[in-house]
């Protein structure tokens, strides 16, 4: 349709079906094959005839023929021939799962994020799905919070990258988006990842300047790249819940961010803000709402229940509601429904693009290209004859797809057990425990298994029933089971490898002793088990990089890279007692942003800085030798940081700002340069201008977060 | 002197000289009898003599001999004759030590801290002190943070009382400071309790509403009660360092809230604007702080290296420094210094006044008032004739003073060995543990005496070593040495009674089901062992209620009863997923804000509103009926919460508002009624408007910040 086609719909519209467009409900309202939503508890309210006849779009249902049955049943009943727009949490995947995100921001590789959303859309869109609610670009430094899992992790830099790939992956480049595509939602509009104690839905609170300087760089990353949506988060900022926030999303969001697609609420989020404090009942909470910025109300029946009378009543401005139909309309014109509202979906189609063969492949390739070597005491890679037991309530466990994958296939998942035993024929196992709770007769067998091999392999963790939204947890470490199984292992005197499968940093402290090596896997994906084991076996060569840091206690949280300068920084190797700093742990956290290791080392050596003073035009270049100087081929990510010594305010120790894979084989050196840009040491000054201040920077290039003082490059910039 | 005489001084006054009274160094370079600074850390720079001469402060020292020495030295160089002013942390106490202030909020008794502060000021003034670095009045809810011993709690209204009591206390009423009286400094300005992480020295990032809201009330009320000085605290607030951070302290602090007294700095923060990141050297630091509103340098030489050549090259404005110097010439003038710089002060004054028996007298008094019951399963108190082992590391430990505790006497004060063994002449003792590690010798011996008494009394917790300044840990847990203790006592079937000495809310969620009774005795000073006993053995009842919650665990962190409401409140006893919870814990703390135990139950009836409508004119009356229930007479702190059910910004699911001490006998009932005014509802707008809302507000009256649902009182504001 044309925009003036549009208008004239718009028009033709009575304020019940405008209203109408401006709601959304679970598909258990539409499809009696719905029973309920598995994703985030059905809401039990009576949803009237009228108000899903007239409803605008569907929440968290799939699949070819289901969808094309709903449209087919609605557009028979919607006067106007509006078609219903499909959206769902297609976050790392749809059938064919690739790792959690947390995961995938290890693999440092945004290119490669950008492929596989594009299969993520591919199989989503043949399954009739029109939107997918991500990416998440919540800046995240508190693992109790569950949905760590779903954000890249805690830097600004790389939670930017993840977010424009994630949303051309989906999306593709155009305005229009192509039938293979699907519209992206960015969320949780804003600073979601603060939430006060990790503790899910809990109060935010930060400056101006921190939501500007560290956790609006990503959203804007997603909005620079095209997403279609915006959605709300659940907290408050500067008190007021992000849902009725005007300032957030009409001056920040639609004024100086100049985003005009649709926003839309998180689940049941306006009708919350009768609990939260700010309405005192439904005609209230959807009048802030909307005039807020919000379109669209998701699970709640404020907007069903009260828009038509505010309208009538002349308590709202119909303005409002009238930009945000025209809105929806025009997402549903860019996603082609008008012309086609089954979007050339067909079962067959289905069938031939979900779960293809590929796709597969690129999840395998995906998952080994996430996983981090956290610890390898020369155990690790293991050759095809050695003798294993694979032990731990981890090994036969098909629960690796992560919290999000409501569309994948749980129940054909290869388990790391199966794909131990085909790569390490001869290799016995036992369960050793329950997840969670000691078993003294599965106990009786790992210990006798131990007995029987020379190199154990413990497959460790927490499943989805521990991570994801509404699941935030006090504890962090793993289950004293678990541990125990660790320590009896070690204390055989044999090499112990452990395998990780969870969704958010954990508390390692008590492990890391009884580990000969440590595999971060996360919750990996359906091939996630066969990467561990390209791993293991060295068939492939980890080279994933932490994102989020992995605190040495929960008592250290917060701990990550890019903080703030204190006045009484501790000196390395300090204990002394008037520093910033824990008296009874370092300050560092247990394995640092940036860091993992591979099953070859590198050498940086010739650091340089094109000139030690710089007018800030143009570019000023780093470089570096990096070489390989071990056995095997092996990928390295150089990472670039740079720390502003003296600003106008307080910042950052260091900030990372570009980065590069190189592959290297044995005895290779690559030089690797970088480019700094003036943009790169512009920040928001006191009085929130964009700006750089002149004086000394000190650039830091490695492999990961941590650098030594030595290996510092300074230069000035002098502001001509 | 008058105004016009100050006037005329500082006119006489060279740059040197003026520059001199801005700066404070320790005791130390001015006395060879102190070689050290004990408090903060000797900070070792070379101060030339010039600087000393000309200096206006001196920090950390007392002593009526030694002062007054300094003072004549000093007095025998000054050409002006302009004497030293010295200060020091008289916290809890000169060398009569009270409780911890984290002990002192526990009293809910602001006219106590006001007398137990006469009488540190008297002593403090004895042994030639001016002024005290008291009141802090930062608000607290970490317990990792060392300091929060230092603090009065997490509620902005009891700090505020206590604030204003403390500067009362110290300073007296009138403008002009007594003999007997030293001047206050309320600290930290502004919210140093925030530190991130509980890392003391952090960084601190909130809104300003919060700012506002939770964190300014209490150092406004030491304002308007009269308080000479502020200090500066070592965070940024609004990523800018306090000490250098003009918004907060010129603007906020000397316009807005028109503070006109001396503005110090914190331990050597000037300086610290260099490693900070905010300054590139000694005069760029010098310049930002005087600007900000920094008068008087504290232990650092940024002002003493720079200051003068800064006015000399006109690159700071010189009346800046004329206004400090005033300010300072002032407050020596406000402690009569220039008419008597000794202030009356003499060896056998100070003899007589420090540590009088009424003095210590009311210590006791104190602590016993301070002290919180947490636990009681009819064990407590103990009969004269109970056969008692006392275990424990604390139990022979003279460790009770606190971190403050810099000019009391830690050899001279009663163990609670000594004090049970008074009371109860046969109990035995055996330490059990040292206090952080286990001892099998240690151990067997205490397992020999839990065989030999019916009772187990158990001292634990943790030393002055462990709380304070520069000492955040990351685990708040008691050692494991204790915990075994406590463990092997419960094992035995007997009743374990835990007194817990220690600064800072501790995670008790092990220790709680191995002890039958636990009383909350703080680091309680001098008298303090006494106290316990008093409280043990029922001739003191307890009526302490906690000003700061005790969190379940260190992943509980923050938890305070003030939280702001969430869009998802868990409802009570739910277990269900998508609520703001973790799901390993109950949100709820171990024990909770304004909770405490009496040997007597109290019961609340009747509780009434004055009216359900209400137009915020005159005053709303709130009354409730208090029964002593049990078998004793008691003291029952009865406290009054409001909560605005719908504001223009999301509110704290409840807030102190009020607060009444009743003393009940036996079956006796009182009426308590309480006043609503129409401040107590109006709160910081989002226009920053300080203003209350029309509708719903909920009335919680109770013995703790938890009340049931049922007997909540609603009333509506209607706005006329």
């Amino acid at each position: 349709m044309t925009e003036e086609q549009l208008q004239a719909l718009l028009h033709e519209m009575t304020t019940a079906e405008k209203v109408g467009q401006l709601t959304q409900f679970a598909g258990a309202f539409y499809s009696e094959q719905e029973d309920s939503t598995p994703v985030t508890g059905r809401i039990e309210f009576p949803v009237e005839e009228d108000m899903i006849k007239e409803s605008g779009s569907v929440l968290g249902v799939a699949g070819a023929m289901k969808l094309m049955g709903i449209q087919r049943e609605h557009l028979k009943k919607s006067r106007l021939g509006i078609p219903l727009l499909f959206m769902a949490d297609v976050i790392n995947g749809f059938e064919t799962i690739f790792p959690i995100p947390l995961g995938l921001g290890a693999t440092w590789d945004p290119a490669l994020i950008e492929e596989l959303q594009t299969i993520s859309a591919k199989e989503a869109a043949s399954a009739g799905l029109h939107i997918s609610f991500a990416p998440m670009a919540d800046l995240v430094r508190d693992p109790r919070w569950g949905r760590v899992m779903e954000s890249t992790g805690e830097d600004p830099l790389l939670n930017s990258l993840f977010a424009a790939a994630t949303v051309r992956g989906l999306q593709g480049k155009d305005s229009l988006i192509a039938n293979d595509r699907v519209g992206a939602c960015v969320k949780h509009f804003a600073a979601y990842g603060l939430a006060e104690g990790g503790r899910d839905y809990n109060t935010v609170d930060l400056s101006e300047r921190e939501l500007r300087d560290k956790h609006l760089p990503a959203y804007k990353a997603a909005l620079e790249a095209g997403v279609k949506l915006v959605m709300t988060a659940f907290n408050t900022v500067d008190s007021i819940p992000a849902t009725a926030n005007s300032t957030l999303l009409r001056d920040l969001l639609r004024g100086e961010l100049k985003f005009d697609g649709v926003v839309i609420s998180d689940f049941g989020a306006v009708q919350e803000l009768i609990p939260h404090g700010v309405a005192e009942n439904e005609a209230e909470a959807a009048k802030k709402a909307l005039e807020a910025g919000v379109d669209i109300d998701m699970m709640s029946l404020s907007y069903a229940h009260s828009l038509a009378s505010l309208i009538d009543e002349h308590m709202i401005d119909s303005t409002f509601v009238d930009e945000a139909v025209l809105r929806v309309l025009q997402l549903k014109n860019e996603l082609g429904l008008f012309e086609d509202p089954y979007r050339g979906v067909s079962l067959e189609k289905e069938q031939t693009v979900v779960g293809h063969p590929s796709h597969l492949a690129l999840a395998q390739t995906v998952a080994e290209k996430s996983m981090v070597l956290l610890k390898n005491e020369n155990v690790l890679p293991l050759d095809k004859q050695t003798s294993v037991a694979l032990i731990g309530p981890y090994a036969d466990n098909q629960d690796l797809l992560g919290e999000w994958s409501i569309f994948g296939k749980t129940d054909q998942t290869t388990t790391l057990r199966q794909a131990v035993q085909k790569q390490y024929t001869h290799a016995i196992y036992a369960k050793g425990s329950q997840l969670y709770e000691r078993d003294e007769e599965l106990l009786k067998e790992a210990i006798a298994a131990m007995e029987q091999t020379d190199c154990l392999l413990l497959a460790l963790g927490e499943g989805k029933d521990r991570s994801g939204e509404g699941r935030s947890r006090s504890s962090i470490t793993l289950a004293p089971c678990q541990i125990e199984l660790a320590r009896l292992a070690k204390e055989t005197g044999k090499p112990v490898i452990v395998a990780l499968f969870n969704a958010r940093p954990l508390d390692l402290t008590e492990l890391e002793p009884y580990a000969d090596a440590i595999l971060e896997c996360w919750h990996p994906g359906s091939e996630g088990a066969k990467a561990v084991v390209a791993i293991l076996s060295g068939k492939v060569n980890p080279s994933g990089k932490l994102t989020m840091s992995f605190p040495r206690a929960t008592g250290q949280i917060p701990v990550y890279y890019n903080a703030y300068q204190t006045g009484r920084p501790l000196p390395p190797g300090s204990n002394e007692r008037f520093f910033s700093r824990y008296i009874d742990i370092p300050n560092e956290p247990l394995y640092p942003f940036g860091f993992g290791l591979s099953y070859t080392s590198f050498g940086y050596s010739n650091r340089s800085l094109s000139s030690a003073k710089w007018d800030g035009s143009g570019i000023l270049t780093v470089s570096v030798d990096i070489t390989n100087i071990g056995e095997v081929k092996g990928d390295e990510i150089v990472q670039l940081y740079i720390q502003d010594v003296v600003g106008e305010v307080v910042r950052p120790v260091k900030e990372l700002k570009s980065f590069q894979k190189v592959s290297l084989s044995p005895g290779e050196t690559k030089t690797v340069t970088f480019e700094i840009s003036h943009d790169m040491l512009q920040y928001y000054h006191s009085d929130l201008t964009f700006a750089s201040d002149p004086g000394q920077f000190r650039v830091y290039v490695n492999g990961s977060s941590v650098c030594e003082e030595e290996n510092t490059l300074t230069f000035s910039l002098v502001k001509s």
